[in-house]
């Protein structure tokens, strides 16, 4: 069986399969080895001419997929992000697609808990205050007093609602069952949103990007939220009307954002986000630890191989058409 | 015994002493009411003209104590603050001087964790890069595996630690005596600090300025920090060489810094820090709560009142000698 690992040219160091990596990850389990052809691809030429022998690929960065490997013998395909909205919606129903979802957790939850503190604390406001020398302090309440909504109740989301609730912090969580988990204090389905919302001093955003949720927080659900309410996205940006949070931090409807993701990364240099005030960029780098990525992920894709030799259900499997 | 509130000029609304809060905090102990003399003063001829008639001050903010009142009845001084260097070297022996360390710490604490957070995730660097419209990922690691050393081990630098502790962070305190403290996985003296900071990845100050504080970390020990530490400063400035810490910035051996306090405050237009790398500047309010402390303030007075009245030991007695 002939596994591909995609490195693609651009890929760090630090998150680069090599076979010296890929047999350490199977220590201790190297028999599976044997019915394993490891193959690496780094460019763009190897992908398109190994990627049609390929059984199982793992994908170190989302690349499209071509036609002869959809074609080919492939019948599995392992992520390293969370995020699958672009690949889910290409695959052939025989090919199982599962990602690393639960390995962005431990940075992810931290996230999670720095954006709500930075929100209280008025951070970006402060950030934009600096470059222009203005001295304006802010004496708000404690972070412990504030109702923090969590839009997206996955691995980030409890994990940031966790530790937001070891802190006295009141969460409520927002997704698509309404099914209660002991690290909020509720959790609501998503169409009680607008209710939420007015009550909501913070809300954070780890949603997937699926047909459900993309633009699910639109101009008048914006809106919905309480007059210097705080915002933060460490999921996809397009769960967001982006143009309509850059209008409420101009405006002081919102008192600060603080975004991970984008619409458009890197952010051209004329984007709006540069010189919006009272918005915290981080460049897409506060969910992923490179120090531990790659080994949780090389772990995952053990166990699924194990799980895939027995013929039993992947971890991770992702629903295609639900897109997460 | 005439009991004078200092409001000064510039006092905000939420925190000045009126009649109908002080009678307020006094609910239920309403008799100590009945031996006070109320008196507020707003103004800097009222306070030159009351203050040598009280037997009891009560500051709002900090102000030179007139020849006539140390010359006068005064007994005792409440302050606000629990920084209370400048009037702790002033009072002759018969004045007995409280501070309201204790009632910054739920707003402080939080500080303490945010700061870390934010040093961890590279913020200060990342809100440098905003004007500069430069995309510069960092894939670092979960704060839970840092090494952080809180300078100060009192209120506010102790729910500090116990938040992060909660995270599973090692937190060092420093402090004069050594002593235990179960908030921090282990508590040295500040004689041992020059071997703690190479094992630093962050160090949080939130100690008083004292004689024995002041200039602490000078330029030698901020070189004794690994390459890349991050600093915070919730405490003094002065117990810094602010000067060797924006050198530190600017050559990138520090990776960030966050204050909220500094040499002269405001910050003159002409100041270094504005314009300095890598700093987020929190404006002198991150462990003040407006909702919160003036009545947190007066019921410490109002303890004190009644154990002044019955000859006891007050609460918050600050060791004039030590200056906290």
């Amino acid at each position: 069986m002939r596994i591909l690992f995609e490195n693609g040219p651009d890929q760090p160091e630090a998150l680069r399969f090599t076979p010296d990596r890929v047999r350490a990850a199977f220590a201790g389990r190297e028999a599976l080895l044997d019915d394993l052809d490891l193959v690496f691809s780094d460019t763009e030429e190897t992908w398109q001419a190994q990627s049609p022998t390929a059984d199982i690929i793992v994908l170190g960065r989302h690349v499209a997929l071509p036609q002869a490997a959809r074609d080919g013998p492939l019948r599995w395909i392992q992520t390293m992000s969370a995020g699958v909205e672009d690949i889910a919606a290409t695959l052939p129903d025989r090919v199982a697609l599962t990602n690393a979802s639960g390995i962005h957790a431990a940075k992810g939850g931290e996230f999670v808990l720095a954006a709500a503190l930075m929100l209280n604390f008025r951070i970006p406001k402060f950030a934009h205050d600096k470059p222009r020398k203005l001295w304006r302090p802010e004496f708000g309440p404690v972070l412990a007093t504030r109702r923090v909504t969590l839009l997206g109740t996955g691995s980030i989301g409890a994990a940031g609602a966790a530790h937001l609730r070891r802190l006295g912090v009141s969460v409520t969580g927002v997704n698509r069952s309404g099914q209660a988990s002991p690290d909020f204090d509720r959790v609501v389905t998503v169409d009680r949103l607008d209710a939420v919302l007015p009550e909501t001093d913070i809300l954070v955003a780890s949603a997937p990007l699926t047909p459900a949720t993309e633009g699910l927080v639109d101009r008048r659900r914006i809106g919905l939220l309480p007059p210097g309410a705080g915002v933060a996205i460490v999921g996809r940006s397009r769960v967001f009307d982006f143009g309509a949070l850059l209008d409420a931090l101009t405006t002081g409807a919102l008192s600060g954002l603080v975004s991970d993701v984008f619409d458009t990364e890197p952010l051209p240099p004329d984007d709006r986000v540069w010189t919006c005030p009272n918005l915290i960029v981080t460049p897409h780098c506060s969910v992923d630890d490179h120090a531990t990525i790659l080994t949780d992920c090389l772990d995952l894709l053990v166990t699924n191989v194990e799980r895939f030799a027995n013929g039993q259900r992947l971890l991770r499997l992702v629903d295609k058409a639900a897109g997460y």
